[in-house]
């Protein structure tokens, strides 16, 4: 994948993207580029500070309630449209991170609204069932319209699950049980160690473990959080697992000025995966499986080259261990395939995929294999939500109708061409422009600085989110177009330019 | 509770109900003591065995797509009403099982129908925020509105997730965060705590443990898995942490009889607790918390005394270990108040409650002290669901509106009543019936016979579940009304005539 950016970036670098020199004339430069049949808003509209004076007086309502650190702003969702975010004191931002990358095909989509008021969905909203016991009749057709059509290749079975979290978690259970039943070489657990399992105590609940990496995220519960290795304020104070992590990849940048020195890197991770893999056998705590992002997202969006993965797959492979793709926040298009791990062209890239988020059911699609052959081994009262699997069916129609995956890589081009422009211009504070799809984002001088840019282009009527140490990731709905990425350059740069 | 559980026995032994002598008028039976308001069905109808054909083909095809061992059959929501839950076969039946005892008020209910229709609701539906981060205008109020309106005594703050799993995970997590910044006298972690956590190692992932119940059930996720301790099934092969499991006591019916032996049995448990924390503590894995369901559900609906828990909760706070009260099935009134705990009659009854199931979003309620002082720690994308919280609202005012915690109580009334006749009439069968409110259970001789009862009745028109090894538990919704118990005890008992 790393040369696969490096070709982009050439054919790139002469690309559409005409800067705008810090100009202001935001809504007149988007009017001009809009289409026709588009009913969102024509541009950003700002009218206070944010968050605005209506934001704060609820900030401190709810901060009686519970801790709002993390808030941004209040938002009207019944105001805002397509890429656009409208909060409670009608300022109006071009959405370039939508809710944690978990907005589709953005806000109010009409297919999306037809799905709750169509009177035949509306016993689906009103009565959630427990989906394990009792699934409504449309279930199954819904997975097949859904989820399933959507499979990567090879993947005839999923379980959805209510979160991201959730999703992984369950899928490191249904790992551990395919590894003790290949190890036992039967289902059939012994007396033992069924007394045992039920006492948190060996051999029904075996040291096991699940091996990843660095700068990896993959939820917050504690097997999950386990796995997760992002940020201090994440784990601190949280008990954890004794499970191996390894090195991911730095690859250093341009990526064709440094391919020798990146690859080496990559052999380096590899070396120290295989070894983690071995030591933790000798420590009595096999290696069951093995967790990894197709890019690492909350970590910074760090990423591989196709032949770092191909490698990692073969060696969970040879050492008997599960692959596990985590496409949480990779999957669902924005890379430009439908899922991240495409871009590997592996024939078999993986035993189980996670996802959440842009699929707006969590769940894993999984090899026949990895399905436990007793009832309730995976299992919880929920197990996701069936409107969620509604939705997902029209997002899917909607992307198809509207060849979304063909328009994610014209917009893509748009962005990192104007990233690649942007870091040339403002050397001082921007490196390492990067992406896939509209999947980018950029390096920033320092965290600090980061922090203050993302503020100051808010104000300027963006939303972004940063990731990382020190960089902002672009994460804008699948109908994010060539006129919005020009716009939100525009805007960025009118930014930049404002930095000290 | 132990004695009050005896009294009401007493006062309810010559109660209103008079059985049916194995009568099949159920129809007819049932409609008589309908009151005009009500639009649900008039009693059970049954058309084919369940699952019906149409159930089988369904479940033959979503066999293709993941695991249906746990499969009851396949439900028409749409025609659901009240008490009533119609499957795909047009079998209708009495639910006393409710979605594993997590549909408040009944399927269809108009004021929840209204959610769903009302324009001002769609933008909710179609537009799930990062609630931690850009939450909608009308949150905080149906926060207050809603959840805080029913905070148990001297809780003011609470936080949404979006299941039982996932908030008992982040009470967990909130507990070790606490005990950590208590220990440290300050919430300023050193440079070696933040660089560990990141690395699953101490000091900064410290061994700190929760103490649990055995029989106790407080989710599947790997961290409340390590506090899970029903049926080896959920638990085998998945790793465990090496948290402390305390017996909880087992109660010899009837109660009344065994006071001498029960108030025995609680103290030995008591010891085995403190014996524990102290076992723990010199370990090293300090215990953090102690985490405790009022009534046992999962595990067999196991109840303790008043005064066991008075106790417990002392020597929690005796040892500087949080007291977490989780209240997943038994929150929202079932009990015949609207947490279970309030029956224990305590000030200071519990540091944290979680909730999930009846209240429609996971969450816990916690005290000033448990809320991290920095943003991030306790936090993921979707934090919960709006939706969900403008539906509990709903589900709050029709409680008030149609005073449903009394309906609780005299139903309760009919219900343990019946109950206590039935393992009169069937001793052979049935024993230890045992109840709170509507929230009662029945052991029934061995699990095979349970198992057999319940399709039994199924058949006949009534859904129930199972709990522990050879429970039936009762979990109706707070709208089954007394003509409701009574029309369920009189397809009971034709069950249980049926039973060779």
């Amino acid at each position: 994948m790393a040369s696969r950016l490096y070709s982009r970036c050439l054919a790139l670098r002469s690309s559409v993207w005409v800067s705008a020199q810090g100009s202001r004339h935001i809504s007149q430069a988007a009017s001009v580029k809009k289409t026709l049949e588009e009913s969102e808003y024509d541009g950003p509209h700002m009218k206070t500070a944010v968050p605005g004076p209506v934001s704060l007086a609820l900030q401190k309502q709810l901060g009686e309630i519970q801790n709002v650190q993390s808030l941004n702003f209040f938002c009207d969702y019944e105001e805002s449209k397509g890429n656009y975010l409208v909060d409670v004191d009608g300022n109006r931002m071009l959405d370039v991170y939508t809710q944690i990358a978990s907005i589709p095909i953005g806000y109010n989509h009409p297919a999306l609204v037809k799905v709750v008021t169509d009177p035949h969905n509306l016993s689906a909203f009103v009565n959630r069932p427990a989906l394990g016991m009792l699934p409504p009749r449309m279930f199954p057709e819904k997975l097949l319209d859904g989820l399933l059509s959507v499979a990567p290749k090879g993947f005839k079975r999923v379980q959805t699950m209510a979160c991201g979290s959730c999703a992984n978690e369950n899928a490191y259970k249904a790992i551990f049980i395919w590894y003790r039943t290949k190890q036992r070489g039967h289902s059939n657990a012994t007396p033992e160690e069924m007394t045992t399992s039920v006492i948190n105590q060996a051999p029904g609940c075996p040291e096991l473990s699940i091996l990843s990496f660095m700068g990896g995220f993959h939820g917050r519960t504690m097997g999950c959080l386990s796995t997760t290795h992002t940020k201090a304020i994440q784990k601190l104070d949280v008990p954890s697992f004794d499970w191996p992590m390894a090195p991911f990849p730095k690859l250093r940048y341009p990526l064709s000025q440094y391919e020798r020195e990146n690859a080496q890197e990559e052999k380096r991770c590899l070396e120290e995966v295989e070894d983690l893999i071995v030591k933790w056998g000798e420590k009595g705590k096999p290696v069951a499986g093995v967790v990894i992002e197709p890019i690492q997202a909350e970590g910074g969006d760090n990423y591989a080259s196709a032949d770092f993965f191909r490698k990692l797959r073969a060696i969970a492979k040879k050492h008997g261990s599960a692959f596990l793709v985590d496409e949480v926040q990779t999957g669902g298009g924005s890379t430009g395939l439908f899922w991240a791990h495409q871009h590997w062209g592996l024939d078999d890239p993986a035993d189980i995929v996670s996802f959440s988020k842009k699929l707006l059911t969590g769940g894993y699609f999984y090899k026949d294999e990895f399905e436990p052959d007793k009832p309730m081994r995976i299992f919880n009262t929920w197990m996701g939500d069936p409107t969620r699997n509604m939705f997902l069916s029209e997002v899917l129609k909607v992307m198809r109708a509207e060849n979304l995956m063909d328009q994610v890589k014209r917009t893509g081009h748009v962005m990192l061409n104007g990233l690649y422009d942007l870091q040339a211009r403002y050397p001082h504070l921007l490196s390492k422009a990067r992406g896939l799809g509209t999947f980018c984002a950029i390096d920033v001088k320092d965290e600090d600085t980061r922090n203050k840019l993302i503020l100051k282009a808010r104000n300027k009527g963006v939303v972004l989110g940063g990731c990382g140490t020190q960089s902002i990731r672009f994460r804008p709905a699948l109908v994010f177009k060539e006129h919005h990425a020009q716009l939100f350059l525009n805007i960025f740069n009118d930014a930049l330019a404002d930095m000290k």
